[in-house]
């Protein structure tokens, strides 16, 4: 198996703000800070960017240069499709001006994706939901988000998208919750570019187990990506990765490799009060344990194991191959 | 619109055991018993029986009989495929031969099913599913639980299976966990015969709104039942419906009438500490205050209110309607 | 019983920013226009204001001059402990020099509440507690929870302080989290002028009864204020009360009116994406049916049926009571 | 520091029922077999036992054999005040005959205690508390929670008496829902025989840190004796200890050696469907990992990252120590 490759959301690397904290939890930082941060962790090759650029007037080509003196390429482009303008919606919002200036800026982030020869866009429609009991028709909600990224999709065939699906935050329920959900509007729109990047911690708080999350989206053809973290189950906490669920952790990796699926291992973390290098550090250096634990752990007898359904079994060797590879 | 009609799980009317209350919380009821108990509530038409009945050596004719004289008539059957002989699961059991025996055993809940001229097999596979992180070959344990009501629904064309999901409760995670998953098994068995029993509090706990879990369903053509009860979102509690979440529960009710789905309304409640009858009636005298305020409400100026995801108006003309209506 | 006061935190007419909308869900606004915003409420007495106040210029006869225009004034004041500063925590921040920062802030506001003849210092420290596993030192951090706000009572003995207790958000955990932990620290600290501001919502998402804390905290005589909203039971989601839930909002008052706590009816409410007077008067209109609603309930039947532990006798006289008094 | 002792419930070498598999999870034990059970697992030294007993001819000596050929000591009697005739609640039930039928149940249980020379009775109040809105008054069921306790204590002033705190089931809400409401009744009932048995997956699920709540449970002097399993955080699961939360199980205990607590490591787990024994061993096992690291671990180093709050210094000290010690 090739070198496992590590990659993050320039976002780990941002300042940030929340509702009480208006002031923010720490000077803003443009995006060439954050690349050199993102430069500075010890194995990290690849970023994902919002789009538009913090700073505005930016050039590709800056970023560009930025990427490549910290030896960086790109993996998607996050259109930020969830701010003021859209904080009734993006693909949902009932004003049909502002679904057009969604759609226009998710073309514009496709763009960039094709620059930097990135695989996707990422779509995270975190603004696209509802807050209230009987806020919305929830047919017309659920047709029109599909409609959104199903029309990006057949805008741009060359390119992949993939939904980021979240129980909720900003919203109080967004309406790509769950991989079941997101899976079934997928099957829905029936396009081949559209695919799932799977949050390990949206699954865990969302109840689901994210290995099972992982095998679906795998057994639908629909699993193009994913990001890692941690959280107390209640809320997406975006912690350090491993740092609260190290054995579901180990079983959503043993999940990917069971199904040979080779793609990135990327972080989602938001260290509001940590230092941004080294939470990254902590989380990769806990992701190549659970790595050599995969190298080490005797796959046959996790089957026989999951086959008779024996709870105490899989966990030994589960333990045996995660305790010992550190 | 015809008088709207009432159903119950009879097992509203049983006691209870659980696991610190061993010797039940108080002396146990024969069917006949509890037929007789539904026959006290003031507006009860339909019951779904378990199978087998709680007493082995009862006839079809004497349970009949019972009906009659209560005047209520069978809506559904629920095979008991979550006893002993299944705790380690019905359709996914590893062992094939317990996965026989739970085919042979809702089979024959089919034939009390035409005996009783009733709407439906019910499927509730409570512990199929998992409890621990690496238990479970997820691809294996969903393919199971799809093969296992698929194999129903083609030996019983003539029949319709209703799923009843759950997020959890007895098993950790339950595989037809949310109304997603259960569309998605659902479309992939691909046989018209399979539906939907949407329990609102299932829906509630698992983090759903039980309305767009409705009209999710409704619009897969699949929602083939209902039954309500209430919860504090926790868990499973089984409460009156009504008592917690008034407002929620007329906005699932608001979504049948607006989609004119026009089945029966049924309690799935577990009074353990409450007298049944009494738990019946203040469910059913709350619900016909929400039918008088489905009657009430501008369903126009709702729709406009929705069109516009306006929540203040909508929340307005919701208690308009509903908090004059009692 | 003399007319209810209603009132409302000033912030309930800002507009918000989050870690997504990072440029906020509307522009900013000036304390002045939030005071003059909070003058179109239908019924609005008292209001209670952050400090600093967002315009650090703003004079305090500014600010009393737009009050007087409005028929406002003011029953406590917010010191702003939880901005970039205190990061890290207030009082229990690692750094002395940032404790000693917090005592001042708050010092300066208790000047403010004697300058407006406010009822309290509010502290509601949101940065204090912990985020990770092992990341803090259990014993320590609770004697500065407590030691801080101990010193704050000792040095302003004149006035009244009550602590906001939450169970988190921003931090992953905060260290003043419930009811009985906060009387807990209270009754530790032994001084008179400590109080509890207890928020609906954040008890109800703790997983508390909102009424049987209040009960607590009256029976330790250490009630001093209350506000509400309301939240899907799983974040503090600071919705419109009675949008979710009308019962136990009204079984809050109920025990406020039992015991009664006379104080003002307080709102805490943060609509993203309301229109926020329309928000407040949608409360403030739901809050007189419970007002009339407490007028008729029969509060000897309601205190016999709970003598008696009778949910369903108890369910139909507040039933009774809510559901016609709109 | 001694070799450390482990303990279990010896409920957890019974077979169980719940409300589903009414007939049972496998056939009833008698308690010596349960007992010949605990004998098997591989480094127990004590128990903890129901009464009255599950057979209830049992004869103390008979007992007392069993326990001593398979070297075993009781350290508590769980005094059964949870069955049918306690369903409406123990020390709060509103019938005064039931509540004196508690009493002389535990005190029949406190003979027992001296007869085994144990260290406690062990108070689980599970069904005293409430389930509905408006069902119970606050005041007078939290003053009945503590009569109850308090009168046992005064009566056994020999004896110690622990509760076990819960947040719920099978109650919807227990009235000792968590560590700060059972510290405030016990300062308020103000006798020093009444403790705190901190159950880890309580207060786990209950929003605490299970650390934290030792800590403060320690700091009052109340701590005395816990027990361990684990869950997904939502409910009481009795999960193996260490399956799913490793981390923070490993700072519990950091958290009692580093306050020199020095009593028995206990076990309260229901494997419902797995092989107690083994669950037993796999659970001891792991312990026994906690236990290695704790010696390992650098307590210098880690309250000086504590001092400072810095949570990736403090993980990285955990991880060191905890997954090099397997």
């Amino acid at each position: 198996m090739a070198k496992q490759k590590y990659g993050a959301g320039i976002w780990h690397f941002a300042t940030y703000v929340d509702r009480y904290a208006t002031d923010g939890y720490g000077p803003a930082r443009s995006l060439i800070e954050m690349i050199d941060l993102a430069g500075q962790v010890e194995d990290l090759s690849v970023v994902d960017i919002n789009y538009p650029f913090v700073d505005p007037s930016l050039s590709l080509d800056t970023v560009e240069a930025a990427l490549k003196r910290n030896n960086l390429s790109v993996i998607g482009i996050t259109p930020e499709i969830y701010t003021r303008q859209f904080a009734r919606g993006a693909f949902t919002n009932p004003d049909p001006g502002i679904r057009r200036l969604a759609n226009e800026m998710v073309n514009d982030a496709a763009n960039v994706v094709r620059r930097f020869g990135a695989d996707y866009v990422k779509l995270w429609p975190g603004q696209d939901g509802w807050d209230y009991p009987f806020q919305v028709d929830h047919r017309q909600l659920w047709q029109m988000s599909m409609d959104g990224v199903g029309e990006l999709a057949s805008q741009n065939p060359d390119l992949k998208f993939v939904i980021e699906y979240k129980p909720r935050e900003p919203r109080n329920h967004m309406s790509y919750d769950s991989v079941a959900r997101t899976l079934l509007g997928i099957e829905k729109i029936g396009l081949p570019n559209i695919g799932i990047l799977l949050d390990f911690g949206h699954s865990l708080y969302g109840g689901e187990s994210p290995a099972d999350a992982a095998q679906l989206a795998i057994d639908h053809g629909r699993l193009f990506g994913m990001d890692v973290n941690d959280n107390l189950r209640g809320w997406d906490d975006d912690m350090i990765a491993g740092s609260v669920h190290p054995i579901e952790l180990f079983e959503f990796f043993y999940t990917l490799r069971k199904n040979k699926w080779d793609g990135v291992w990327q972080l989602d973390q938001f260290p509001f009060r940590e230092d941004s290098v080294q939470a990254a550090n902590a989380a990769i250096s806990f992701l190549k344990v659970i790595e050599r634990a995969l190298d080490k752990l005797d796959f046959a007898a996790m089957q026989d194991a999951q086959d008779r359904q024996d709870a105490v079994a899989a966990m030994k060797l589960a333990r045996d191959a995660l305790f010992t590879s550190y």
